[in-house]
């Protein structure tokens, strides 16, 4: 470039481990391996001219253990730049690719550069299927190291119908039931499943505290940040995937009220980002490893549910910021592979990825649209107040001396599940086995206190309830609810009152908590009991007008289905979802022929949610925690400008700028030192304030650390020079820095006049962390030349948009 | 504003009908209804202050009727500006919601503004299910009024397995087969089926380019470039609605290989565009309207397929360029609003959303993903042979003098058709039939040809060979194939060939021709007969050991599986859909437990696709036709600059400005006529070139015509001023012409540095028409003013996409 020869600049981009980069270890690996190469410029400041790339002859080595240097890299708890971390993989694309005819290995690393996001994808999905399959949730007393599957395979002495209930496996919550046979053994059975409930709890929170605070709660909020471009060091490490994955087995079987869906995705995304770390492309690209973890969320999703589609559809809809086609194809290819592996594997025990599979197929009827829209409306309300109530208790804990003692908070929560939840059969057992039963619809042979129907004749006089049991004669289609179901309709509604309270108090709390099974559990309960309303309505008025469609021989009303439709419309009241909510139900219960029930009460539930509330429940956990998240779903509705915005503002003082040449390097440290700017815009000269380029303040500083350890002579009164051309260095005094590398010479610039909802549409789309506002010039007097007024952070733009809305902009915590 | 009172620069936005905007006309208007409202001002250029709206007293009547003049609108042919557009309805909304206060009246308005989406969406919903269904396809003998479905529930001698077979129900087609039976009447048939052809695809051709040329082809490539941003005025107009509809079913009744699914979502698409005319915010604003046709495009393959699923992903994934999650929940409301509408019109006739309803649900071995991938291969070539044969073809149609006869063409093709189609069974029955023919397996009672396999022992010990009959005897899960399997094997290779040739040449006539169809039928049929081959593979071979899973007594090969998977593969293969497609699949089959071949076929044929040609049928047509498309899918993998892209070139005589003051109408008139550029920067001299803004060519043709009718005194002397302070008016002279109200003040300007794979984004998902670019500056002399340099447009983009990759860049034909 030029001959001075100690112009280091020329550091790459390069991204960063789990751990915080430490500078001074960097520098010392720049003396080993002294980085020439310049392709990789590419890196923060676009190389200027066009031919540049031409005389790029860097070697294989060090094209694939380049970023050495933190230059290009983030600061924990900052915001990307999607737009330079694409245009850095772009760069380094097209190196590889030009350099594909040289030799077979620069072929070979081509062709290989071109199938590792492929690659990448079918061990994610093969890698994650078998972990998250692998939990130990309860031990085979035929042999420990049997899984369910295999443990009721091997004793042959069960039916398919009772696969459940195969006698040789116990969930870790069931081991010590039934030591005791019994009258009196009901208190012994009591206490121990308390003990054993608040043993398994303890063990989860104190484990979490003491190895990987980031493995609590759901971890879909702080995704979906991550996602967004936000860097926390360490949320998807292997210890937090050790440490969840362990801790999720003991809170769900400590009999909390919590699903293990949501930490699932958390455990497919740790899974996502450790592999990333096998292949350069993803490991030293942010932007390429979002869209790895994109892709691991729907992996998570298909493995949870066994819904594949449903799986790409919640990546895409619920968790994902920029989801390209190409990541689309990607994702399905990897929830291919995982549901593939799933299906081998085959932990349901029915060969079909079918989580909670339904068995009827009776055809709904154009009334039962009615209580379909009831249930969605019921869906959308629980969700808003589910919403609203949690959020309160996670402000009260965040702000009161309640979260000082997790551990203690996780005990008495459990303590109160365990005692309340163990005298109702609803409530004790687990949650997805509570979903089960109220999906299911009473079959001849089901002994279920729920298909406790009296057999009956036309004329209805009642009779012969036969208790517990099943009704063999006159068809499954006239049914009158028996004791054991008016039994079953109290014990649900105090389990729906008692699910409600308790979840809302469990989310949020020290141990891995999903929200997926327990809302559904509650949408259930309520679809059933609206069910049995409904088919008894129907039994006891079949001469109503409106009730004629029923009286042919077909059965009329499923409680089933309502009850699906309940899990349904609770689960899109408390997350927002729709179109994957309704693709994961019908893949999870196999229904296709529900589908409009479904998207009605779904609609009916978001509806009538947003209606009380705009934000789902992960948007309000990420606003409560204070992450730079700019929602993509909601308009910007203001009519301010860009100048109102930008910093610095009128009162402030003019924004801190530097120049491209005469600065010195201890002007500059005292410039760095001074401010908390996260970049600076480099001018000309600090008269015209004519924009060159932009520095970042990380770059900066990294870049003058290392030219002070490596290059010699540099002392405080060294210039800092930003120009191409070095000749204008003073001779005599001490050699001068050049970072001309590191400057961003395209940084976007908007005009102060621009509107605010086309800012905000400018960052979200393009994924910008900062944006430069210049004049528009026309308004002040001629010949003036079009200024650098300030600069527009994605920071900015939150609290603007929190102060919009009357919120505390302080709120926002993180650039 | 100011109080010279002549400066009607207040012209607002709003979108034009279908016709062209004739400008004596609207001019006319503007002498009856001058607009004052201040607010309307939002369109083409934002305004500055802060506070302007507040004096915004704008009449209702204003606000319905705005946009009579054509400022802010656009030419046919010509592509829009997104950003623009989406900042005017913002605009808008902002206006209705803050007076939402004011009035009862006003209150209404915002709550009718806020539910017209939803209200637009059912109407769309309702209306295309109901107008796509009602295609009449045949007639019914009891009766010419009734639809399928009714004819054949009256008829009650039909079982619900035979109701394809109704004998009360012909289509056009058959209405004259049969008429005469006996030996000696085959050729009494052959010669009728051949002149209804003949009769029905002359009358399609003939309607088609009398009354509406844009009814004709599959419209799904010119409706995905609508839906990036470009006007084609009448595309979807209510001729092309009214005639596609009338054609389609002439075409298809004709016989001719041609599908009714692509063009079933240009005739949704159609009525969507009518009833975007109801609301004001969707008739006037391109972007808004755009989102509308994206939900009506899902529309129509929810109702074409009964898919609403994979009616939203297709939309998604296929057609739409601007998706917001806010259009995907409308796109699903409206899709289920059209399936439930389906579903009480119930034209299947077996109260299940399902076209090719499979029956089997015999679960699939692990081995056969081979056979499967194998499937997805032959997909993937067979796609790529037909991308390519069809663009020879339609290449030469274009260039030769084969363009010039349509009609000849469309009669030869359908002769040869019929003359071909006829002697073959399957190729004599029509597509879908054909395809649910190939996807149904062999039950007991089935009497086709395809299951006419002989009853065998465990031996092999062949014999009792039943014809056209059913095999009653050892289960079905050991068979050999009979004599009719194999006559149907030589008559479905026969089919294969011939579709697959026929196919090329009919998909680009000028009929309403679709492809899905058509492509299905092939995969199926290669499907189906490597499923026989399989199967009988199995049956003779049952002792190899890999094949030891299949000696139980379940049923090991289903070769209607393999038919529908070969579909999927011939499909995904000229498609290049993945999701969407295996969506569509299973809600159009049933077969959710197919999900995880049907991802591999999809997945390998795409891949394989993929590797023989980037793009897409419909990609290749768009192409063929020189629409301004900019892909969304492929990355710019080229190191160009912006100043190697932007007009005018070094070579080139310099950029044609305006400046704010200083010219004559006269001067700015000829500057129009002598270039032809679609809009001009305004800068404050010719010396500086300092930019104030841009304006669009077409308003200021505009806005000087209404100046000229409008406004006493202007002459060819007045002057025509872009300053804000009209103060600095000769006195004496004449009247100035104010056209401020015409700059957007805040065009985006890139440096002329950056990186042109950037810039590609910034164009694709800002949806930007044109972009100014500045100099960097830094490389010249100090204090030296960031200079205008040039512009780049979306054609200049792809100009430069064609040129380096070595395509003609004059193939791009529209701006």
């Amino acid at each position: 470039m030029d001959n001075s020869g100690f112009c280091n600049d020329d550091y790459s981009g390069g991204s960063s481990d789990d751990d915080l980069v430490d500078l001074s270890a960097t520098a010392q690996d720049l003396l080993e391996d002294p980085p020439d190469d310049e392709w990789n410029r590419g890196g923060p400041g676009y190389t200027p001219g066009g031919g540049r790339g031409q005389n790029g002859t860097a070697k294989l080595l060090d094209l694939l253990d380049d970023g050495l240097h933190g230059v290009g890299t983030y600061d924990d708890f900052n915001t990307i730049d999607w737009m330079k971390e694409k245009s850095k993989d772009r760069d380094r694309h097209r190196e590889i690719y030009k350099k594909k005819n040289q030799s077979v290995l620069d072929l070979l690393l081509s062709v290989s550069d071109a199938f590792s996001g492929w690659l990448l994808m079918l061990l994610i999905g093969l890698m994650s299927a078998h972990w998250l399959t692998d939990l130990k949730e309860g031990v085979c007393l035929n042999g420990f190291w049997f899984n369910h599957e295999h443990c009721c395979w091997n004793s042959k002495d069960t039916t398919f119908q009772e696969r459940d209930k195969c006698p040789h496996w116990k969930s870790w919550a069931e081991l010590t039931l039934g030591v005791s046979e019994g009258a009196s053994a009901y208190v012994v059975n009591y206490l121990l499943y308390v003990s054993w409930a608040l043993l398994f709890s303890y063990l989860a929170v104190i484990l979490v505290r003491a190895f990987a605070p980031y493995a609590c709660g759901s971890g879909i909020p702080e995704i979906k940040t991550i996602l967004s471009g936000f860097i926390i060091r360490g949320y998807l490490g292997k210890w937090t995937l050790l440490i969840k994955t362990i801790t999720l087995v003991l809170a769900v079987s400590s009999g909390l009220s919590l699903g293990k869906e949501g930490p699932l995705v958390h455990v497919a995304c740790c899974c996502g980002n450790i592999f990333c770390h096998l292949f350069t492309k993803y490991r030293k690209n942010e932007a390429k490893r979002r869209e790895v973890l994109s892709a691991a969320s729907a992996v998570g999703v298909s493995v949870a549910f066994g819904a594949p589609v449903g799986g790409v559809l919640f990546s895409l809809e619920e968790v994902s910021y920029y989801f390209p086609l190409k990541t689309m194809w990607r994702s399905f290819f990897a929830a291919l592979v995982a549901a593939f592996t799933l299906r081998s594997i085959n932990p349901f025990g029915n060969s079909q990825l079918v989580l909670f599979y339904v068995e009827f197929h009776t055809p709904w009827h154009l009334l039962e649209l009615v209580p379909f829209v009831l249930l969605g409306i019921f869906g959308g309300l629980w969700g808003a107040f589910f919403i609203r109530a949690n959020m309160a208790w996670c402000r009260r804990r965040k702000n009161t001396r309640l979260g000082r003692y997790p551990v203690l908070e996780v005990a008495l929560v459990t303590l109160a599940t365990a005692l309340l939840a163990f005298p109702n059969d609803y409530t004790r057992m687990s949650g997805s086995h509570l979903i089960s039963e109220l999906f299911n619809d009473c079959s001849l042979l089901d002994s279920s206190q729920l298909c406790d129907y009296t057999s009956q004749g036309k004329g209805g006089a009642g009779n012969a309830s036969l208790s517990y049991g099943a009704n063999f004669s006159s068809g499954l289609s006239e049914r009158a609810a028996g004791p054991g179901v008016y039994t079953a309709i109290w014990q649900l509604a105090l389990a729906l009152v008692f699910k409600t309270l308790i979840t809302v108090v469990t989310f949020g709390m020290k141990v891995p908590s999903g929200l997926f099974i327990p809302s559904m559990a509650v949408g259930a309960i309520a679809g059933r009991l609206l069910g049995i309303g409904m088919e008894q309505l129907v039994f006891y008025n079949h001469d109503w007008p409106i009730f004629k469609g029923c009286s042919s021989s077909t059965k009329c009303i499923t409680p089933g289905l309502y009850a699906m439709l309940g899990a349904a419309a609770c689960l899109g009241g408390v997350t927002r979802m729709t179109v994957s909510l309704v693709v994961i139900m019908f893949e999870l219960t196999g229904g296709l022929e529900y589908i409009v029930p479904l998207m009605a009460a779904t609609m009916t539930s978001k509806w009538v949610a947003d209606a009380l509330g705009r934000e789902g429940i992960y948007e309000a956990h990420i606003r409560l925690n204070g992450y730079p998240f700019l929602e993509p779903k909601e308009e910007f509705k203001h009519k301010t400008l860009a100048m109102d915005v930008m910093r610095p503002r009128c009162s402030d003082p003019p924004l801190s700028v530097l120049t491209q040449s005469g600065m010195s390097v201890d002007q500059v440290e005292a410039l760095i030192s001074d401010t908390s700017y996260s970049g600076f815009p480099v001018v000309v000269s600090q008269e015209t304030q004519r924009l060159v380029g932009f520095v970042l303040r990380r770059d900066l500083v990294i870049s003058i650390e290392n030219a002070r350890r490596m290059q010699e002579g540099i002392v405080g009164a060294s210039q800092v020079l930003f120009t191409e051309h070095t000749s204008a260095q003073p001779y005599g005094g001490p050699p001068p820095v050049c970072l001309r590398g590191i400057i961003d010479l395209s940084p976007l610039a908007i005009t102060d006049h621009t509107p605010m909802d086309i800012t905000v549409d400018i960052f979200r789309k393009l994924g910008l962390r900062q944006c430069l506002v210049t004049q528009n010039g026309v308004f002040f007097l001629l010949y003036l030349c079009r200024r650098l007024l300030g600069i527009i952070t994605k920071k900015d733009i939150l609290k603007h948009m929190a102060q919009m809305t009357n919120r505390d902009p302080e709120s926002i915590l993180f650039n």
